[in-house]
């Protein structure tokens, strides 16, 4: 198929966890967003569809864009833009860390960190999908109820236990994958929770940021604690490292999988959660909502409208 | 099942490959060998079964053993004891490599070096219970007409040729996952050749070994190129890399995987290839055979036939 433009009628986008928020930063200036949701209003025939619009290169935090039609997926009868811009990136990375690298399995558990947020909510219902998973998530306590009805088995409140010793309570040899978006002692901590031909997949650095900016005083802990391995302890300890970079994913593969993940929307099988919604202009404090951690699920950027929280109804 | 133990009438070990051939040493004294095949002579209705016997932990280079019938899988109709000595290391290692860690799928490549030995030459039947799987493999040029027999579609002479460019010829984004016992210097090229969510498994250090001994300048050389990584080279590459050790993995996970692979067998799905059998005495001169790379498939001990070399019917 040939390249065309859209002229974007609605423009939704999320703010995305792997730039700033989770401490692997992208080289600036750039136009950040990773994904948008259009009503096409020219072009022949395709006039009045939804569509998804995906590009791991980044620059839809704006509000006209141009792209190539195999960025485009058509979004299904029943979703919502909060819900399609809530499924592309969050899901697409759940996906391919638990199916492409994790190999999720029947009978086997899964320690997923930050288990409330975009991620997490996508990683913990795409582990329901495989038979008779336990699922450890942690989570601050106001948000156990909600990673619970969504599938987390053992919640766990990272902010004042140990959540590896909470883990061993309950499974004394530790899980089969660990979900890392932290970075840091927690890398290593993750790999000592993992049963013989584990996996530990690490996918940024989140460690590095406490609220409401990045620390030095953090990003110099994350970097003195730095997860780092040879050859030799990975063979003698029997287990893998996984490091997983949603834009530095070949794209054909990303299409295959937003297309599986639209099926499975279609089943039921999935359900994106939104957190809130938050106008361009008031970018900055949705960053800080999330750097807070007072987000569950996604949190959804638009050109115009202005704040409504899911979470207040505000 | 309770414990009971076993009086050999038949011994049949293989020279694996985790000990000395490829550098990953145990600490001594110990007696090697993990696996043995025998006739029941003793124990009630057992009595004039064959069985395979697997111990992670070795000690079966020997005439008499104890083991737990739990270490143990009944031969099938037609399974000679060179084959069941054959099948149970080596397949069952390149099996939980390319099923539990690699997660191989249609379509996808690979790169398994040493394609003529033990683990090479099952590791190239397993993947061919996957459609459309490309396969490349090294191996010196006289093994080329027997792995291709096998299943290798590229069979590339590492020892004239860089294989990492050989590949590149026919795979120019390089492959999805590269088996490697090699160590050292190879870990990094390996590495290098691996495709967006590609995975390196490491299970040896081989390249320490130069016949007909270890040699120091050989393991200085491994050691000064040791493959080392950390979590954000790992986000950043979007790879993962995978470390092995059948010994360190769970019995009743190896248990499950033998089944299987008996089950392989007895579907006509997999064929172990004997390269030579030697008796117990002979363990130097089998050992000196593999570390000179002679051998095409496994080279077999047996406690007291004398040397039959299938390469040359001697």
């Amino acid at each position: 198929m040939s390249a065309w433009s859209v002229l974007a009628a609605t423009v939704v986008e999320t703010v995305h966890s792997l730039i700033l928020p989770h401490g692997v930063s992208e080289e600036g200036p750039v136009v950040p967003g990773w994904r948008s949701l259009e009503i096409i209003t020219k072009f022949g025939h395709w006039v009045g569809d939804k569509i998804i619009m995906m590009n791991i290169d980044g620059g839809l935090w704006t509000e006209l864009v141009v792209t190539t039609v195999n960025c485009t997926y058509l979004m299904p009868d029943g979703m919502s833009f909060q819900e399609a811009a809530a499924i592309s990136v969050n899901y697409a990375a759940a996906y391919m860390m638990i199916y492409d690298y994790a190999n999720l399995r029947p009978n086997q558990s899964i320690l997923i960190h930050m288990a409330a947020g975009g991620v997490g909510i996508a990683a913990t219902q795409l582990c329901k999908l495989v038979h008779d998973v336990t699922i450890f998530g942690t989570a601050s306590p106001s948000k156990h109820e909600t990673i619970k009805e969504n599938g987390v088995a053992y919640p766990i409140d990272y902010t004042t236990l140990d959540y590896a010793e909470e883990v061993r309570k309950i499974s004394p040899k530790g899980v089969d994958i660990v979900l890392d978006p932290l970075g840091g002692a927690d890398d290593s901590k993750g790999f000592g929770l993992l049963k013989s031909l584990g996996k530990l997949v690490l996918y940024g650095s989140a460690n590095q940021v406490t609220a409401p900016k990045r620390s030095s005083l953090a990003a110099a802990k994350v970097w003195w604690h730095k997860f780092n391995i040879d050859a030799l302890q990975l063979i003698n300890s029997n287990k893998a490292v996984c490091g997983f970079h949603l834009g530095r994913t070949d794209p054909d593969h990303v299409a295959e999988v937003i297309r599986k993940l639209i099926s499975l929307y279609k089943e039921g099988k999935i359900k994106p959660k939104v957190d809130s919604v938050w106008s361009f202009e008031q970018v900055g404090d949705a960053m800080k909502h999330m750097q807070e951690h007072k987000n569950i699920g996604k949190i959804i950027l638009v050109p115009e409208v202005k704040t409504t929280d899911a979470t207040t109804g505000n």
